[in-house]
């Protein structure tokens, strides 16, 4: 049984405003939350419809229907299960290896999917422009697939950050040189834009590296990559000679 | 103004069952329509909230409501114009340079990326197994970009198709071998599975070399790329040193 207040409190947590006052994040789905529990994230409470989750103690863990959890569910398919846990202080980011810098990223999908290549590809540091999307969304959390857990994220003034790094700064433009070509360092940031208007023009002005990655189809053809995708080539390009 | 009978037309074309007997599909948005236009797709009816697409006659055109155009809408956010088009005839494949063919991919965002990265890449033909998701679902459509006018999707029995082909099957599996160390053909069909279980078992027993995108990061870590990512690393592996 879940109370209105409990439902009215976890509901809210699907908006930044409420997660910020009351430092509690929701992660659904029996995968992410393993994931969650076996890093440092702290479980609240959990919400369940199954007798699972046995090294969870009673008190922290309560036994619901799929009505109730559909009642506190943020996503539109239905999981067994729904965690609280508390939004841990940010890390200090390591400003060493290559690190991804993400400049006004919106969909919640794509900033799931590119914190899961970066896990994928040993970055353990992210920088996002405050605009970008939190990663405390629901709907971020369940395409992190638990790599949130070894990721670390930080929200920062973008311009200010880049202009303080000692490290070199590449962005991808139609202009750039064509990535396939260059050598690239072990030691970097990456910056990948917005989805619909790419990197701003405040951030443009302080990429050191400018890069492409070439098209190959006909004239009249797609005019960009999606940004995960966009990504996952830029990545696996600073990656495979390591 | 749209009648009844018209929004039961157009909602039911979000069924996979109502655009066969139909012939019919639905794309939304100024940029998904303006290119499905420009290429061979026929349009039935526009029905559009602004006096625009003066290129389109008043017979083929009605200018609607915002409120009308939610009720025709299969899109959570709101656009300006949904068209109306024809299913066209499957074009033959073209079994010559490389060809994707998708094993059960069953989410409709992941069918679209990977149609965009196919586009980008200039890979002309994409083959499906009848379980993958259909080409004419409306957030295929949306997340082709427009891909879709310039990629020929063809849904067959993957099995027989793979069984009669001539050219070399690829295929990434954990224990394939380093992509990035392999002497990679301008002609393959490169299979990608399904987003849960990967690449199905009969299709597995007939695919000649196995691949692997080596994972970077540390030992406890994200099982899996997603398709779409996955698909954007090896296709730009096969085309880097084109």
């Amino acid at each position: 049984m879940v109370s209105k207040n409990q439902i009215k409190l976890i509901t809210s947590l699907q908006q930044k405003k409420y997660r910020n006052i009351e430092k509690l994040f929701i992660a659904e789905g029996t995968k992410v939350i393993q994931e969650l529990l076996q890093s440092n994230f702290k479980l609240q409470h959990l919400y369940t419809t199954k007798e699972d989750f046995n090294e969870i103690s009673i008190v922290e863990k309560t036994i619901i229907s799929e009505g109730d959890l559909k009642k506190i569910s943020a996503l539109s398919s239905i999981n067994t299960c729904l965690g609280v846990f508390r939004i841990p202080e940010s890390k200090i980011i390591q400003e060493e290896g290559l690190l991804v810098a993400l400049d006004d990223v919106r969909d919640p999908g794509n900033l799931g999917t590119i914190l899961r290549l970066c896990d994928w590809f040993g970055i353990t540091d992210v920088v996002c422009s405050q605009s970008t999307v939190d990663i405390f969304n629901p709907k971020v959390i369940q395409a992190t697939m638990g790599s949130i857990s070894r990721v670390n994220v930080n929200y920062v003034d973008l311009n200010s950050f880049l202009k303080n790094t000692s490290l070199p700064i590449f962005g991808t433009f139609m202009d750039g040189k064509n990535i396939y070509n260059q050598k690239l360092p072990k030691e970097g940031i990456i910056v990948m834009g917005n989805e619909a208007n790419g990197i701003t023009e405040n951030i443009e002005k302080i990429i050191s590296e400018r890069l492409s990655i070439p098209r190959f189809g006909s004239l009249q053809q797609t005019e960009s990559l999606n940004v995960a995708t966009a990504t996952a080539i830029v990545l696996s390009e600073f990656k495979r000679n390591c």
